[in-house]
C-alpha cells in the first residue's frame, strides 16, 4: 500500500475568487500583512502497489483529479504504509 | 515577504463524501487499486514579514482558515520570497 499525495493548484494568472475572499476576510480580522491568498486542493490516495504506479497516478490526475487547462498538479509518493 | 503554506485535512473518523465520490469515480474509470481518497485544502499565503509571524498564522487558522472541530492543519513557512 502506498500513500500518494496530489497537490492541485491554480495556474498563475487564473483568477482565484475563493483566495481573494480569504485575503479580504483576513484583512477584515486585522491581519493586514497577508498580501495574497490562493487556494488549492490536496488529495490523499491509498493505492495498492502494482506496476506503473506513477504513470497511472498521472493518468488519474489528467482524467479526473485536475483540470490541466487551468490547474497544475504535483504528485508525491510516500513510503509504503502497512496494509 | 514570506510564503506560507497551510495544509488542511479532515480529522480521522470524519466522513469525507467528496473523497468517497473521487474513489468511486476512479474505480469506474478502471483504477481499482485506489483503496481510499481523502480531500483536503491547501492555502498559500504571501505574508509580509513581521514579529510573531508563526503565532499570527496559527491564529488565522483557528479563526478563519480551518475548522478545528473537524479539521487538522499544518503550517509550513518557506524561505523568504523577493518582494
Amino acid at each position: 500500500m502506498k500513500k500518494v499525495k496530489v497537490h492541485i493548484t491554480l495556474k498563475e494568472g487564473v483568477l482565484d475568487p475563493q483566495g481573494k475572499a480569504i485575503q479580504q476576510s483576513l484583512h477584515a480580522l486585522g491581519y493586514e500583512e497577508v498580501e495574497e491568498a490562493r487556494v488549492g486542493k490536496m488529495i490523499e490516495l491509498q493505492v495498492e502497489e502494482g506496476p506503473h504506479i506513477e504513470a497511472r497516478i498521472k493518468e488519474m490526475c489528467d482524467k479526473l483529479l485536475a483540470n490541466p487547462v487551468i490547474e497544475n498538479y504535483q504528485v508525491t509518493l510516500e513510503e509504503a504504509v502497512q496494509s
